[in-house]
């Protein structure tokens, strides 16, 4: 396998250079843009006391995202949702799997009638937004925390983070599996796979799909080797940018 | 596992009654009332001559499908998305899931230029929508391509099926792996997991979600193993009513 | 006029094969499948305490329908309401004289401040959809409100229904005024007329429309008379049905 | 019956005072801005070339109307529909009634392939404003048809108007049926009709709802010779007014 | 400049004839049909007691304005904003100024917590819309704020307006600079201006728009000299109109 | 005047700082990063062939802008307009002053059938964000231009530039007239000015607001002078920018 080098000169089993550029934003309790490659999405993370109508008065927090577009992030320009009047079914989709998997690795309790709304947008697309937006959420979140931590919004011994989250794209090209797909190898691949990780190593979310013909337990127990491999080295790097100082410093 | 009974009195590994009324409609070209359990899904598949314009001159067929409830098909009434003006999230990805479900199993090519729209409407619900619809929905796309052959649109040798398609539910429950959930197990899987196969067995769709704790490869791989036991009996049953007699008959 | 054979065998003055299949759903606080030949339109009641802001305080309780075609249940399928983001014109006028119809025959004192919500949801249309789900509402009505006496949700020797409430259409073809007209009769039809009548032979409803030649007083007279035919069956079907013992029973 | 004297002064057989300003607008085809008391519409017909794809290459036009109101028209102001972003039923059904009531009044092989789009917009209420509005468009209506046949886009010899067209609503008010209900007496009828008549005397529409008890044959029929005193004496204006000479002369 | 001579026979400094009929409406607590020739706009004031949740405890008052045009008041026939489900650009944009520009000449505190919803609907339209519709509401307003006083929903020595305010367009046509366009001017204009001034002649809005070259200060200075003339006229139309009794008197 | 020294430091007459990052897109055919102090807006420019129906056969292009922010661009976080289903007015008013402006500068028949889509979305506001937007998106605009000419889409003596075109804010503060009003600076302001300003220092749009009490002749030229210092600086900046070699070098 490892003889194979990509278009863009990677080996199958290597991420494109992933930079996080924490506290990005003035405005937010928490911030990061993100680029993997081409791909780049700015994250933030908003904290506002209570929560929606339906967890009042349950002492949990709760953690929601969106995920859109800008309209000229793409090779051809989109319409805008906004100017459509309506939000297509990717767009739910993905806004949907970015929420679910942060609150995977919160607890509400420690979080309190909190609510953190988390905002993905993608600035460039090159493939791999969706993980992308994960993994920069992730280090948003953390900072919207802490933000959280220091007003005494929630408390010092609280620990809302249960672990950190990360996510990649694999997929089977040409029989091959490779990891964190750009957007000309996402379109020519058979089996496409989203693969969200804890910081331990656990399972949040899989989502593959055969965009071709079907595959086997085999192939599928290959993307999920290859997508450990990068999720891996992207908790690694969450972490890195996190204890390099608080955001904005 | 096989001491566990289930509240229903099923084992872990047991299907609901499952059954399917072919043919249920007198307007459509192919349909067909399903129910897993107290899940009734009517499936209906309307076959038009011609495919939507970004198709067209290329030869090939398209099939898409739409999922929505009945306001009351669930314990607590739901406001109609006619009402509201909009398509939530979870409609959106349903009905995506269903249609990728079957393209993966039409030969388009074989198809023609052709178009088959695929409505799943869930008449009453108790988990399991979802993989009722797509299953349903094989049988209801199968008379609609036979429909279609009798009447000429497609060619006589074409074989558009490439393949049955059925999909089931598979989740963590404490601790114990479950095959299609009903819904009060449904609300307290820690995992749920939709897995959609073919009738030789090889995957289409597999999306597995942390509900509660993150989980790991050995129960992602025991899930899978009790998913491809759902789906193998229940291609068994689509052949069975397929084999029956052409619809209406 | 009793020479005159129809299509499908009936005379001018026969209704369609009805039949109402109680208690149909499983969720619903009362239902009935009810089928005026192809025509089925499935009924559902949903009661819960309370009333809208603008009638609370009142002391007086409310009920209202909606009522909505599944895509194919015609014979061309249509496209959803949800996905075009707006409700037809048609859709609207059906659900508000269902509402009203229903409402002529409760006393809304003795329901007290509880709502009660009726989805009439056609699964297969053949014409006259609007009167089979009115005459199958009132049964689906009758139901939740037994249901709600059962639970204490309104008092014992309350009586909300004042009268049972059914209808039919009636419409001018080739100048012979018949009864109950399939879709191919319906659109055939000079005059077409649909009348909502209460179990003691009032009218709730006139709504009598001239597609091609305006009608004069005379014929007004005659479809009036076959109405009233139409619906003492019905009342009398409505009730044997009601007298069979308790819905899921 | 004709000892009641009303509160504005009215006998029950009595029309509120009726005045049509024919012409009114400089911009539309044909116009007619119409009282019947207070209740003040601005009617106004659009003539153009072409119909709806729909009935391309009939050889056949089409008419049809828009009704709505002005949100300071009422006595409490009502939210702009174009703010809600959608129309309400009640809106919905009487542009429907409007356009029917106009074209069973068009031969519309002699008006050709051409399109009459009629808008009726409530500048001020007080009851019957749908009837209001029929009267009204049949004067708008008339004109634009005598325009188009001045500029020659319908032929001199064709008639496309079959006859006239008006409307008016009665109700039973205690007991005793009214001609043409002020907005204070359509509250307080326990059944309300609004009728449909052409200048022949025939019917186009009769929609009869009981708002409080149902009613009985006798009080119908009653109802109905009141209706058609009304709509004979607004033909009568009708036919002046539109005699008086060319609109805007 | 003055030896030029409009189409419509006026100098370059001249108004169109201007009429505003006070208390046109029987419904609204102020109200004013104003002509600008035959531009044609109702114009309704609506106060109701309580104030946005917003502004709710602030001792303050809110004005606020909607601007709409009927379908047939233009040329051609507009699509409803009402069908079309969202209201264009363009009438969000004057529905703003006009109520920006009311606003300005309103003491809030002494309005109290009561909010006065301006409506300002184009019956016919012949350039100068906005200009018209800001100049009737005025009138509108001030019976309002009348009407209030005497019920005693504002104080007897509250004096909620601060000043008169009006509005005209001027334009540059063919290098010459004009006061209050009619349409077939303003569609040939360079330079556009919508101007809002107050009865002391200050200056509330000053809108310019070069809608074909760019414009010079010079140009500038004589487009505001010609404005402040026509809105120093349309004063003194205003208080005429509000000297001259009561509404409805 | 210049004795005064601002919360930011500056003089009344200064700019923030100023950068443009020319090219930031690797997608669009033109593109720029423009920061006015904290205020950052993404400008991109999308060039197609064609024009949309209205224009078609007339020679001509079109050039379009649609401006929007970040939900979390602002202190607090705004709902998406996409997931209200509508645009607002402040929205809609923006896109369509910078549309206006930047055709303001273009040469539509030496662009020939051509359309240039301007995208100017907000990435984080601190004030100015719509006279940002149009200075960046004169470079933006410039580049596809400049790539279109390359591609040889339009001709290589066209010049579709008149001029540049650049805008800024103004106020009077305290009775002090400011240039470039920051957020903080924004809603304090008596008058509210922003002026769109070509490279020879023509007015292509003056709009100037009263928000506190009206403002005079005097006033207003204060602001105007203080505009074209501002909109003079920019157009520098422009030219150096433009001038520093093809964007993506």
């Amino acid at each position: 396998m490892t003889d194979i080098i990509r278009k863009d000169g990677r080996t199958p089993d290597q991420l494109r250079a992933v930079t996080i550029e924490r506290g990005w934003s003035d405005q937010a309790e928490g911030s990061a843009l993100i680029s993997f490659g081409k791909t780049k999405v700015l994250c933030t993370a908003s904290f506002t006391n209570g929560v929606p109508r339906w967890k009042s008065g349950s002492g949990k927090g709760w953690v929601t995202a969106e995920y859109a577009m800008l309209p000229r992030s793409t090779n051809d320009r989109m319409d805008r949702e906004s100017v459509k009047g309506r939000i297509g079914g990717r767009t739910h989709e993905i806004s949907r799997l970015i929420g679910r998997s942060l609150r995977a690795v919160v607890d509400m309790k420690a979080l309190g009638e909190n609510t953190i709304v988390i905002d993905c947008d993608v600035l460039q697309a090159d493939g791999g937004t969706r993980t992308a937006a994960i993994t920069g959420a992730y280090v948003a979140l953390a900072d919207a925390i802490e933000w959280a931590r220091e007003k005494k919004f929630i408390g010092q011994r609280s620990q809302p983070l249960l672990d950190t989250v990360s996510a990649v794209s694999v997929g089977i090209i040409d029989g091959d599996p490779m990891l964190d797909l750009a957007y000309v190898e996402d379109v020519r691949a058979e089996t496409d796979m989203n693969v969200v990780v804890t910081g331990r190593g656990l399972f949040v979310e899989v989502q593959g799909t055969a965009e071709g013909a079907p595959f086997d337990r085999s192939e599928l127990n290959s993307l999920l080797d290859l997508a450990l491999l990068g999720t891996t080295e992207l908790a690694v790097l969450q972490n890195a940018v996190l204890a390099a100082g608080a955001a904005g410093e």
